[in-house]
């Protein structure tokens, strides 16, 4: 099982990271993407002597300026290889997800090839954007509400509709990601995690 | 209202971000340090043109593999400029930090200059360690239940005695983490901050 996690500058890093860390824990191969590139130092000339950290993609800064170090850059995931694409929220994060081509070209692909697609907290909008909501059921965050039609919103903390799952905030993050591995590997495997870590709320 | 929050390697990123995120969200300053130094390329003779990221600390890598870029090295932090220190849990973080005579110093004189001490998970052992929690009461997570006297260990979720605060998993992460709030601001910025988020657990 593999899922691949875009970034962009602004992600809200409880969202961000509680996926990661959840679904790493239930043994889901996950790959953290910048919209950056590879080698971009090298790129701009900055003339970085060749070591290991030569190829790296650059970090990337969530909302309350914890920076990270994505796994890759989206240009190089072939949605083929992956079961799942989760967005996390955060501003201005998702709102630059939703304005990348290549971000919404990968939401559709994915949804194409019958994978999961979800997101979180404002990140739903961008799963409206890409056109995969329609027919469909979600959640939002209460700001983004208007995004989604009477027929779509279910006021629920985790909503998940076929194969699409949403959420709505950073406090409905492990909910989220203690669904996805409901969803991705089994219902058996998330209630032993919410357990093993401790885990009150309803999952 | 400043908190420093010391790292080392294989620190859980749940428990971590989760206590920034939301102290940030409160308004409180936070500052997260690795165990290393600054200008390790440099040193390490590397040969890394000027520019930027010239003086930053090296990525620590979290348990489940998230690799962070700290604020600063431990060696810059002056326990008078602090009004907290929190520990992250993860192993093997936990023990890394319990081992590093920075981390104990840096504790007991924050214990000492009567600033707040916090720890989740694992950690609360390396408060053990640091001689802070003798006359007081505590929790860890249930593996290190033994670090702790009948005495002074307490079966709650959080637990706050005087200005010693802990907690047991990255499932209780988020309750310790407005806690902390709680604490260090207020039970009213507590409050809206957990409604603001859509927290639907006990704080």
């Amino acid at each position: 099982m593999r899922v691949v996690v875009p970034l962009a500058e602004g992600f809200e890093e409880i969202e961000f990271v509680t996926i990661v860390d959840i679904l790493r824990r239930a043994e889901v191969e996950v790959v953290t993407t910048s919209l950056g590139e590879r080698n971009r130092d090298r790129e701009l000339g900055k003339g970085r002597a060749a070591d290991e950290d030569e190829d790296e993609v650059g970090t990337v800064r969530g909302s309350h300026g914890i920076r990270i170090v994505p796994d890759a850059s989206i240009d190089e995931i072939d949605p083929q290889d992956f079961d799942a694409v989760v967005l996390p929220g955060g501003y201005p994060g998702f709102v630059t997800l939703g304005n990348d081509q290549r971000v919404l070209d990968l939401l559709r692909r994915m949804d194409g090839l019958g994978k999961h697609v979800a997101a979180i907290c404002g990140a739903p909008s961008v799963l409206v954007k890409a056109g995969v909501v329609e027919g469909r059921r979600a959640t939002i965050h209460p700001a983004g509400r208007g995004d989604l039609t009477d027929d779509q919103y279910v006021d629920d903390r985790v909503v998940v509709s076929g194969k699409l799952i949403t959420s709505k905030a950073a406090g409905t993050a492990m909910e989220f990601a203690l669904r996805l591995v409901g969803e991705l590997v089994s219902e058996e495997r998330m209630r032993r995690l919410a357990e093993e870590i401790l885990v009150e709320c309803e999952v």
